[in-house]
């Protein structure tokens, strides 16, 4: 039987302004990192970080090893998302590989300090360029699950402190579904969700009526995971 | 590099009545298949149905293919489980083997006529032997998936005909979930949800009182898995 080799990529998202990768200014959007290519096949193409898995790794130790020399980040987030093994999706000639996709939320903070390693460059999720392989159906469908599970779990705190305004956590929620939301709607909703719970404080370094600060309430899972909890631990 | 191999497995699940497979009486509950093994690692013991896979053989192909030399069914629903990789979980001195698993459910129909292969057998899904490798971890995981996709997708009438009563729906929340459920709540629920129709027929064969017949809603996916949708499909 011809060899199949195995692979561990990762999708990585931040949370930025819209205008220059690490600018502060203006409405936020999400971004992630591409690689580019310097061998066939798809040679100068972009492409998600990731390598071949070693011998003694474990899958997620691979993806959070992959996030560490993409970016210097520690992933606040990291999640099993799909394994690809189509056997035309290497191109007609290369050798057949299947890869293991993880997704990673990194912090606001965490992604500010990012390093841009060599080849490496941060793109806005909607305007990527054309990716190898089959990239492209594997960042959408890891968009999809994180559209998806920020309506239901509490991951949008990975991209936020550990205490957040509802116009924060409002922001990220528009970043993420890449719509505007009514803020009184959204506060009703996520209000009556119990998702969250006031912290009892403000922020600081505003005068004039400062808003409220939130917290999750910890009681819920990041993202539920059933029995692969305690996997997803190690 | 040392070499990590790969495999396809496959959590079949059907629901019989709770005494021997193939028995139409009693209460329903889930069965799976099992596979004794016939040697090392793990001589003797039960393991889930699957193998190497094939150099030009997709992965959802490859559990398929399981799933047929297994029981002789196709699968009404197959979905991507998880890619299980620990280093440990082949044992000490086996080679490395990372199984990409997928879970599928199979009609009650069919499940009636299903072959039973030599090193086969049936078993209630909670009443498991002590499993090779880490397959304990991903049946409990499989269940898990099952169960709250049951809840929010019509995942349900993968196990039964085309039309069936809310009887026998409930029948199917009943075996899935693992407990009894009152027959109104139940009732007002699904009504409530719009996930079922009134198909204006009702069941033959029942004179006084026959209960109505209801199909799934079919503007809705089966269990959607948006963008790979497209690849569920092949």
């Amino acid at each position: 039987m011809a060899e199949v080799s195995l692979a561990v990529s990762t999708v990585i998202f931040a949370l930025r302004s819209s205008g220059r990768f690490g600018d502060d200014e203006g409405q936020r959007r999400l971004w992630l990192p591409l690689v580019r290519r310097i061998r066939e096949p798809f040679d100068g193409r972009w492409a998600l970080p990731g390598g071949p898995l070693g011998s003694d790794e474990g899958l997620a130790e691979a993806a959070t090893s992959t996030l560490a020399k993409t970016t210097g980040l520690a992933p606040r987030y990291l999640e099993q998302l799909y394994a690809f093994g189509d056997p035309g999706r290497s191109g007609e000639d290369a050798s057949r590989v299947v890869s293991v996709v993880y997704w990673a939320l990194v912090g606001d903070d965490e992604a500010k300090a990012a390093r841009v390693g060599q080849n490496v460059r941060w793109f806005p999720a909607d305007e990527l360029p054309p990716l190898a392989f089959d990239h492209q159906l594997v960042v959408e469908y890891a968009l999809w699950r994180l559209r998806n599970k920020v309506e239901y779990s509490r991951i949008a705190s990975a991209f936020l402190g550990a205490a957040f305004t509802l116009a924060q956590l409002r922001e990220v929620y528009e970043a993420v579904l890449g719509r505007a939301l009514d803020p009184a709607n959204f506060r009703r909703q996520i209000e009556a969700s119990g998702a969250v719970e006031d912290t009892g404080e403000v922020l600081t370094g505003v005068r004039h009526r400062p808003p409220r600060l939130y917290r999750y309430n910890s009681t819920v899972d990041l993202a539920d995971q059933g029995p692969l909890g305690r996997l997803a631990q190690k």
